[in-house]
């Protein structure tokens, strides 16, 4: 016998067909998006014209992406998903260092860098050299060795090398593997504010809702290391004008550092500065597993990027 | 000064930053957009592996999408998006033909064609012969003039001319012109069931979740007359299978029939058929745009496919 639905009778119908999901949270996962999604039209009363025009821009946002380019997570950053997935998932101890957004410019198998390196060589967008220090410690201090740690930024125009095309070299970022003293130090310029990329749909989003795409100057560290958290985070360069309305939610006080600036001369690796440079000292202190609390996500590959 | 968020305040701040978005109907579905996303990340407690997936999953459905293929109306259609957006925005007085999906064969400027001619040449995947009538009236039974009406069907395997491949030619679709009499004749062959197209991420959601991809037999119209409602509709096989489970949830009971078999013989535009064929007999009947229901949405473009 023909069945039919309305407006009233479809939502149950549609959530009694996903009754033989044989994965239970994949069930509990498609009832939410089919009710929120019904919710959502019913609340707006969504027109024909609304929906073609949602159905062209998911279409389109899909369609922006490619292997340099994330414009679906841009989407998310920018309504505030990814900062409350993030906090769903990353609570942690006091004292332990908080995390932040991954962002889309993240790259696997950055190069392999050595402590003290420049890893702003090859190009030629860089600003006030940056000498960057960091100890990583569990939350007693002790250093943790064998530590995987990330790190990647913006040149001084607020550009990340691959957005110069896709044949640009990796350069400001690069992967270290820390040592028995749990340090990573390393030479770069001084990262600058930036807007997200803004000329693919979601710039457009942000275009006809009046905000702006900037995010404050920030360095990122993304650190694995065995029986600890995994942690993605920022470090924030204060002062900076966004810091009160970074385009996708990601600041946090506590990530936020002055970068003083030191005179030329000597610098901390003993090497010789013909002029000023910046100077960033910053602790992470990182949970073990068994220190986490109860439902925080614990696995190392849970932040990596799609985009591969 | 930096500014923090945490699960319990960022759905506010999102919604804030939208405040200056000139289109107050913009404003108000980004934060309907908003408040239902961050619901349902609350609500399931979506893990950060869990996002991933689903940043995927939008990506690959985005890039599914071709000017033949146009996966996110499919997953708007399976998870019953579409109908509920029909069934909001098509409410029709008592005695009109009601509609259903658009689907994602529609194909703008298909072949003009005439009366009593064969839609359905150009290739070998017919079926049993069914000549197909129909009359588009008024709700008082007057002819409508100058209607455009769009015909579109599967074959006997239950693929759409455009599933043949980039190449392939158009058949099975045509667009009519009715004269004062009001009525549109073709011959063509009896449409089959068929699966949605699941090779691509809906297909892989609907296998996740044990859901067929099927949907009952049925012939495509859709009609645009100068002050009638715009309708998208189809006429449904009786007896098919799939009327209780569409995968798309689009059957109404008004909108079944039974598709006689005619023997062999003169058929009724005077033509002779060598062997059994069937018959459609089906009277449209459209209200005018000034007696529609208050609110429902009478733009004829709106249903017009946004893959072009």
């Amino acid at each position: 016998m023909p069945r039919e639905f309305d407006q009233f009778t479809i939502t149950d119908e549609v959530i009694d067909r996903f009754k033989n999901t044989p994965n239970p949270r994949l069930k509990q996962l498609m009832e939410a998006v089919v009710r929120h999604a019904h919710a959502l039209v019913q609340e707006t009363q969504l027109t024909e014209t609304e929906w073609s025009f949602a159905i062209d821009f998911l279409t389109r946002t899909g369609q922006t992406c490619s292997d340099r380019r994330q414009e679906f997570i841009l989407l998310s950053d920018t309504l505030g998903i990814s900062m409350l997935v993030d906090a769903i998932n990353n609570a942690v101890p006091a004292g332990a260092t908080q995390s932040t957004v991954l962002g889309p410019f993240f790259v696997q198998d950055a190069p392999v860098a050595q402590n003290n390196s420049r890893i702003d060589l090859d190009d030629d967008h860089g600003g006030q050299p940056l000498y960057a220090e960091a100890t990583f410690t569990d939350l007693q201090g002790n250093p943790i060795e064998s530590a995987k740690v990330d790190v990647w930024h913006s040149d001084e125009q607020g550009n990340y090398d691959i957005q110069y095309g896709p044949d640009a070299s990796l350069t400001r970022r690069a992967r270290f593997v820390t040592g028995k003293d749990g340090r990573v130090t390393f030479w770069t310029s001084l990262p600058a504010a930036y807007p997200i990329p803004y000329d693919g749909p979601v710039g457009q989003m942000l275009a006809a809702a009046n905000r702006h795409p900037w995010r404050p100057a920030h360095l990122h560290y993304m650190v694995d290391a065995p029986g600890f958290k995994h942690l993605t985070t920022h470090i924030f360069v204060n002062g900076d004008q966004y810091l009160e309305s970074d385009a996708v939610f990601g600041v946090k006080k506590s990530l936020v550092d002055d970068f003083p600036e030191r005179p030329a001369g000597t610098a901390p690796d003993g090497s010789i500065v013909d002029r000023p440079y910046r100077h960033l000292v910053w602790h992470f202190k990182l949970p073990r597993l068994d220190q986490m609390l109860p439902g925080a996500s614990a696995a190392p590959t849970s932040r990596s990027s799609p985009t591969g």
